[in-house]
């Protein structure tokens, strides 16, 4: 089964491999556009239509358990699409599309309870579901669901990825780890104490409130879902050719991560989450960007984890509070089907 | 495993099953738009933007098996994606996302030969994909590759599926059954006499040149994939409220289509196509409409095959030649995974 000749799971795991696999397979598809296409490999693509932006995203889903605690794959399939639109600037999503592959034999009830928590979801990011499309596998030929949504909307202005220049700060709006932990205890059973729940929400309320303080400074954003922190870092310090040193000590957690991180012995800087941004911003902003971030209910716990450093382009710089090390970006995250 | 409280192959199979179940289950997730929104059960939505309208559509495919001939799964998932948009009357897509969930294993070779075939047909289309995502499954967690596309375009004039009124005409646009029989029998490794193979194929050319003849004549589009052409005419005659007069003999049908069919004792009237249209076009247009069609490569074995009529509002007749009876729309297609 293994071998380079076939499709592995860290191909799925948003680390390294994952894009390497894409970049070989996937991007011959795209071509030119007027804005930002595939080759960008941003959250999604932008196009100009008159003297807007149309900016669009999709997103499957996989995750198992199918409910978590704190979510499902209901609310990780409208979250981290209206999420990906929001990372580009995108924070008034015109819709979104949902199509389910169901395993026959799949519980009405369970359907019925994916489908509640998305209309909560989608009620909670001002979007609706505008069309969609319903298939069957047979038993044992999918397990359980599959769902995909695509997301579109029209923004004024975008934000890319690749706007790091040395001098930028990074934010992150609050704490990391917490979804991937939540998944990863349920699925193995570990007992933690307090409340490990999953951070999946919808961030464009969040990003409109930065956005809006924060202006043209805010210069590259994305939220850091499979492979967690580590791999934005990268893909920031990469895509803008700057180091990026990450201020280890500064990185909001939460105890109960913490105790699932040491339980797991897996880093809370490579786990999924699926209601963080992250952003990068030119230095006169980040009070006023920080400050608006904390104001908002999902933002309390935001903090300045880093610095865009003109040293070492492309790579992430670890400052323990000890010392420094390069950060190194996994190259598949432990556990499979996180999101 | 079966009940009315658990899923069932038949509602993947776009007859009454499905619908009741969308409907059921999946409506709710609409809200108002302005435009044509979920619950018009269209081939996509449309979304007023300015003076035109944004399309919007989505399509996941699990056709088994994955190589068929005549085409393969990621064929289907750029043309299924290109005719819904085109059925709406958005015959110029500005983009598609490409959504791939594959099983741990799946060679990369097969990989790339389904990457090269939506290459080219997005080629066919003039369309490229702008985004996407990628997800791995363990192996034996889903049967080797789920592919979904969503797309995108703008248009001046939409064309939606509920305009018939009685005395207009159905014209398809070439024979039907091709993609479904083709599946079936690669499927069973039935030995057919000639060539059997999927039409499936982009329609946005075929559709613009009807467009161009028929203008606001056309005033019904969709196309005959899951369910065959005897569902669209049942959709047509549910949403118009009008009669659907078949004219059964008129209908065209190719003789490998026709062995199969016998021989699987499947109707091809409820069979699957990839690469057909069915139109709705005002007497007084019908001339030209089929003209521009016959002109045009992919319409060569156009046909007029109805009329709507005001008596048996929402049912469909079938004209054998011999005598006239009601044609039942299929529950749920005998096969399930046909695209
Ligand atoms: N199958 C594919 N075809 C085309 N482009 C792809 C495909 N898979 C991924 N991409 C592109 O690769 C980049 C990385 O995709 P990825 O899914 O990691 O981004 P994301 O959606 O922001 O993260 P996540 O899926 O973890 O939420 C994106 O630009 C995406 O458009
Ligand atoms: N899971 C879902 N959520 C929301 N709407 C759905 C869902 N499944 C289907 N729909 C809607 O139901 C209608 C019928 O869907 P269907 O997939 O049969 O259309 P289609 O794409 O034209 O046909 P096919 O999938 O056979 O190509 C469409 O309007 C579609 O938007
Ligand atoms: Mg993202
Ligand atoms: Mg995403
Ligand atoms: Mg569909
Ligand atoms: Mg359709
Ligand atoms: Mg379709
Ligand atoms: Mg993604």
């Amino acid at each position: 089964m293994a071998g380079p000749d076939r499709v592995a799971l860290k191909h799925g795991a948003g680390g390294r491999a994952m894009r390497a696999l894409i970049e070989d397979v996937f991007l011959p598809l795209g071509g030119p556009v007027d804005g930002v296409g595939l080759s960008a490999m941003d959250d999604g693509a932008a196009l100009r239509v008159g003297d807007q932006w149309l900016v669009v995203t999709t997103d499957s889903h996989v995750v198992q358990p199918i409910f978590f605690p704190g979510g499902d794959i209901g609310r990780i399939s409208v979250c981290g699409t209206v999420n990906d639109l929001a990372m580009m600037g995108a924070t008034e999503p015109l819709g979104l599309t949902c199509a389910v592959v169901i395993e026959e034999g799949f519980p009405r009830e369970a359907l019925e309870r994916i489908r509640d928590s998305m209309k909560r979801a989608c009620e909670e990011a001002g979007v609706t579901i505008v069309t969609g499309d319903t298939k069957v596998m047979g038993k044992g030929e999918v397990d359980g669901i599959v769902l995909n949504t695509a997301g579109f909307a029209l923004a004024r202005r975008i934000v890319r990825d690749d706007g790091l220049r040395p001098g930028d700060r990074i934010i992150v709006t609050g704490t990391v780890g917490d979804h991937g932990m939540a998944v990863m205890t349920r699925r193995r059973d570990l007992q933690i104490e307090g409340d490990l729940r999953s951070d999946v929400a919808p961030l464009n309320g969040l990003v409109r409130a930065a956005l809006q303080a924060g202006g043209e400074a805010v210069v590259a954003m994305k939220d850091p879902t499979r492979g967690g922190l580590a791999s934005v870092l990268h893909e920031f310090a990469q895509k803008a050719k700057v180091g990026v040193v990450l201020d280890g000590p500064s990185v909001p957690v939460t105890h109960e991560v913490q105790a699932a991180a040491e339980m797991l012995g897996i880093d809370p800087l490579v786990v999924a989450n699926e209601g963080k941004a992250v952003l990068g911003v030119r230095p006169e902003a980040v009070d006023r960007v920080l400050a608006a971030l904390r104001a908002h209910p999902q933002g309390r716990r935001a903090a300045v984890v880093g610095t865009a450093v003109a040293e070492r382009p492309g790579n992430v710089i670890l400052d323990t509070g000890l010392g420094r090390r390069l950060l190194a970006e996994s190259d598949g995250e432990p556990l499979p089907r996180i999101c």
